[in-house]
């Protein structure tokens, strides 16, 4: 698959470039090109085609495609949605390697322009040429200077070359942080848009960039995933090379799908489900455009990874208990100080507060070393690996320059990073002081904390041997089950689901089928003790609804009881079929799970796993991943939920069998994965819970059919 | 106390302002007031007071306050703290109305600073004079230009006069808050800053810029509240003036409290009370100094509330779905257009999306008119609240300044708030048009978005008659019962903990305290059933650690399950004293819930209320108020608990006696106020909820004395 990512080279690094459309009025969609190539310095050819031209802007203008002289890279298509195909044709006719396509007019216009758009690919298909768009906004090379793109942008076109590769399905929005980015001074590697996606996606633009040398992180905007294991391979590759990549996924609320929809005519889907698909991915998943820049400015810097223990040297003790405050939610740890250090501290200044956070106090403007000398010693503690420090305007005023060359100083020198927060640098000399020496500088100390809680995250998750890892989980389990399971109709009742699940090793009560009162009767003194009963009817799965359950029934009142919930379902659904009534034993239990999978459309199946019983909608405790699961991914989905606090012996309660549920998940997730052709969900609930060594009981199973 | 509130008057609107320890090194602290005063054009007397000066900048130097030949509003003590107590007792002498002390070296050094702080407050108030300070940064009035303050924040001279009305604890994070404002164009009222709040604290100016014309919002930033009540009446009295109140409280977490007490030598309290604490008094907390200046720079403008319901209009897809999901998680609604609506819009536009967001794209460009038409007919509709328009590099790189000015003439029009985000307006210039007209203008989506949904909460806070009121609840409340608990143990035995709720109106279940297994049958023959056998003993307060409980007992087991949990009882605690056995009735019912108080340092009685039993620690749902509540707080309050879904008839399961839930919460509540001189805790859990009209039964109970 390697190779795959390969082929789009010539989209992403060409060394020539014809502009099909193009136009002499440089202020036009087809004379933009032309003009960028030429400002931002693209020293390969270009090659403007317009059969009414005979140059533009001093180049030789070509008829067509075919009389340009020399073998191409890369065509730019600038023409109305109904002479594309056409000129997609005379592109690979002439052997050239690539083509972008801005027009619109395609899939996102309804079926016709579907027809069209699959039209034109499988002509690139069939000639190997690769295709980027259509409805897209191009890309630009920055460090080549090949900006195949159109837009205003680019209207500095001034490029700032450096190790971010960012790819995003939307034009505009990847325009905007392409200004908002140069605003800042941030540097991309390559800049793409991928529009429709008729052949190539952003999981190629992701692989190919994985290898790119010149690219160390990679920004990723999404509205939908079309190809989720292709992404998934792209993204393990990316990380493989020892670069982050960060995403914003929008279309997360209903709201946002509906509006998803009118803009793409693409569901968004499942938040959860994507939360979990990306996180398993290890994509780290950003809110806002903020947030995207404030990290892609991070780890375009000198330290790509950070780990969670901080120490904060502030000249404010209010800033100092904020970013307290705020690393604690993050999921860091600020740690104190060992008492010696604290003690050279105070020698260098008395009433610094020095547990850490270090407050030195504003008095550092007249005593700058004293800064320095904390900085130090913060770098050089075992506990801590990173330093965030919080100047301000008292210190900044005069010498800003100097603390920003000063704290970029010291962190060359330290192996650890420094980060530093210069509140009041309006004109840009402590971030440009401090950005030369590679350190992430921020305005706002609260958006530092997030953005280094961030970064920890996506760091130990790189660094967690045990991270998941579904592509090889897929991959060990790569059989598809053959059909086993028969049934005619689409929800199975309760006594097939359970012969499916007791078949694929999952447990449920012992239990009888019975079709008379007397039956009835017999099954429970069998079974011993007290019961539960239970009308089944695949035409009645939600049997609570129908009151068609007796429970704690005993062996004296077993008939009487089949005779009252078989009355009561047929008065509920006159028309249903029944099956019979099930005869269970009562299962009695420490704790209550729900374990289920459904299949994705994107992602395939999927796991969950939470508190069951009355709790599953008093508490959303859920926990999901993609199928299949180890017993290694299991246990750390289950412990991602709250319920499995429910398994510890805690208070009073006795220790569960947490084995067995990890048993049950895996069981469930593999017989979701194996069977993704056939089943589209399954649910236990409840599945009770008992002591250690005592199991796990699956009481409700339903299994939905594709 | 309304008349209290105009005593700090002199401080903040002084006419005549001494500068004691005047420096004519107008770069040190002494000199940086009497040089700020000139820059700022404040018109006022300006007095320097120092022995060894005859003349500072062209101003006669006086020897001493004495000698100054007016009365004085306000004296800047600028002298090392062994010399304040003497300069304060001249001013007092002198008949000077306010004092400003800059000095630290009080109660922020420990208990010797703290006897001086005191010796030198006790001074001020025994003459009348109002104090500032020590340990602060002073004043600002934008207005006057009464500049009693140092520091480089002032380093540009340059006032904006505005209607923000800002008071902080901090001088380091009030200086940074005032030159970042400053840099974005956000004008400040007054400028004030607390410090150690010796006499005068955050809650004396927020009650006078509650009356303060010119003030039309309320800034906070917070370390600790000392007067809880003042701080209440106060902010009661911004709102009733129609003002908002928007603060920052550091010292969250374990972590931030501990950072605190090295900062300010003072407990920044519990974090989840102070939540519940500043959401009753209708502070808008915030989280961040970007946020806080985002919605300071929202309500400087035109509108100062805004409804839920949001119209967007955007030149971009991607962004408004990005916009959408945001709404929907800040709690605001995105209301589809009714389809007339759409199908004019899409006359005007036909390829717009216009469901809501409405999607107008980068072709507005050209056709500026069709944006004018859109935002129009959005704010006609009667279903929106507010238009957010999102604008970006495409329209804005050459006729942002048009956009900018036309949005806000339309948004003047209209008596509806605009919103205005510009992404990509490096030079301002769209901001400036906007701003001209009022309107809030963002860079970030998603941060105008959250600032959105912040001020619509507390709009509908606000307009809401019937929001809790903990001042009227608690005069309504004000007599504090006689002394009804006489115990000489801390903590109340769970008999002695029933009898005084009992006496209280709040029901428990049936039961008699025993001393031989024979009683224990007896009681259980009486009680008629399955009871409950607990060991009662003070010295053993959670019962079931020591195992001392017996469940399921019936008449035949009771004499010898009494036997069990006493051997048990006296091998756990051999020392314990044993009161004997509470036989208790066995009660049933379908939901727990813990129900609680306890007295907060600062906030006085705090009741709670959440999921009991065995979900207490599993899913910490947990909701807060001030205690006492009447009938409709207690509504509210159980309404924002998860727990309360338990007591809806959904799934089958029967709908639960509500009314006695909220009944025992006011009880509990008024328990907790009325004794709260001896009650340091109460906590009953589980409260075992009944079917409606069957009640609710406090099972357990543990009350701690002070």
């Amino acid at each position: 698959m390697s190779s795959d990512f390969n082929s789009v080279a010539p989209l992403l690094n060409p060394a020539s470039i014809a502009v099909i459309g193009a136009s002499s009025d440089l202020g036009r969609v087809g004379g933009m090109p032309v003009k960028y190539l030429f400002a931002s310095g693209f020293k390969g050819g270009i090659y403007p085609v317009n059969p009414s031209r005979r140059e533009i802007s001093g180049l030789p203008c070509y008829p067509s495609i075919a009389a340009v002289p020399r073998p191409l890279d890369l065509a730019v298509i600038v023409l109305p949605a109904d002479r594309v195909v056409q000129a997609v044709r005379e592109c690979a006719e002439a052997g050239v390697r690539g083509a972008v396509i801005f027009s619109a007019g395609f899939a996102e216009l309804g079926a016709t322009g579907a027809t069209l758009q699959e039209e034109m690919a499988s002509i690139a298909r069939a000639a190997g040429m690769r295709v980027w768009g259509p409805n897209c906004a191009g890309l630009i090379n920055l460090h080549t200077g090949a900006t195949a793109t159109f837009g205003s942008h680019l209207s500095d076109p001034r490029l700032i070359p450096g190790s971010i590769g960012f790819v995003s399905q939307s034009g505009a929005v990847g325009a905007y942080l392409f200004s908002f980015a140069r605003q800042q001074g941030i540097g991309f590697s390559h800049w793409v848009t991928t529009g429709n996606e008729a052949d190539t996606q952003v999981a190629d633009y992701v692989g190919y960039l994985a290898d790119d040398p010149l690219t160390r992180v990679i920004g990723i905007y999404l509205e939908q995933v079309r190809d989720a294991e292709r992404l998934m391979v792209a993204v393990h590759r990316a990380h493989a090379a020892g670069k982050p990549v960060i995403g914003i996924k929008v279309g997360k609320t209903d709201a946002g799908r509906r509006a998803a929809m009118a803009h793409t005519a693409a569901l968004a889907g499942d938040s959860a489900v994507y939360a979990a698909a990306l996180a398993e991915m290890g994509i780290l998943e950003v809110e806002s455009f903020d947030d995207f820049l404030d990290l892609m400015g991070v780890v375009a810097g000198r330290h790509v990874s950070v780990g969670r223990r901080v120490g904060i040297v502030t000249i404010s003790g209010g800033v100092g208990i904020m970013m307290v405050d705020r690393c604690v939610q993050a999921g860091l740890e600020v740690p104190e100080l060992p008492v010696a250090v604290q003690e050279r501290m105070r020698v260098i200044l008395p009433f610094a507060a020095t547990v850490n956070p270090v407050d030195v106090t504003g008095n550092i403007a007249n005593r700058p070393e004293v800064y320095a000398q904390y900085l130090e010693l913060l770098l050089e503690q075992q506990s801590i690996d990173v330093v965030v420090a919080f100047l301000g305007h008292v210190v900044l005023a005069k010498t800003g320059q100097r603390f920003g060359r000063e704290t970029a100083a010291i962190g060359g020198r330290s192996g650890k990073p420094v980060w530093l927060v210069a509140m009041q640098d309006p004109e840009g000399v402590v971030r440009a002081a401090a950005a030369s020496g590679g350190l992430p500088v921020f305005q706002d100390p609260v958006r530092c904390i997030d953005a280094l809680g961030a970064l920890a995250r996506v760091t130990s998750w790189a660094k967690d041997p045990e991270r998941p890892a579904v592509l090889a989980r897929r991959a060990a389990c790569a059989s598809v089950a053959p059909g086993r399971i028969v049934a005619c109709r689409r929800v199975l009742s309760e006594v097939e689901s359970r012969a499916f699940l007791r078949s694929a090793g999952i447990p449920g009560p012992r239990e009888q089928l019975v079709h008379s009162p007397e039956d009835a009767a017999a099954a429970a003194a069998a079974l011993g003790g007290p019961v539960v009963l239970k009308v089944i009817s695949a035409d009645m799965p939600h049997k609570s609804a129908a009151d068609a359950v007796a429970l704690g029934v005993t062996v004296e009142t077993a008939a009487a009881a089949y005779s009252r919930i078989v009355a009561r379902a047929r008065r509920h659904r006159p028309d249903a079929r029944l099956d019979g009534v099930l005869v269970q034993e009562h299962v009695e239990g420490e704790a209550e799970l729900i374990i289920g999978a459904r299949r994705d459309d994107v992602f395939g199946p999927i796991v969950l796993v939470g508190a069951g019983g009355v709790l599953v909608e008093l508490i959303r405790d859920r926990a999901l991943a993609l199928a299949p699961l180890d017993h290694a991914a299991a246990a750390r989905l289950l412990a991602q939920t709250r319920a499995s606090q429910l398994l510890q012996p805690v208070r009073g309660r006795p220790l569960l069998d947490e084995e067995a549920v990890i048993d049950l998940l895996v069981c469930v997730s593999r017989l979701a994965w194996e069977h993704r052709h056939e089943v589209a969900s399954v649910e236990l609930n409840p599945v009770i819970v008992r002591r250690r060594g005592e199991g796990a009981l699956a009481v409700d199973a339903l299994i939905e059919l594709s």
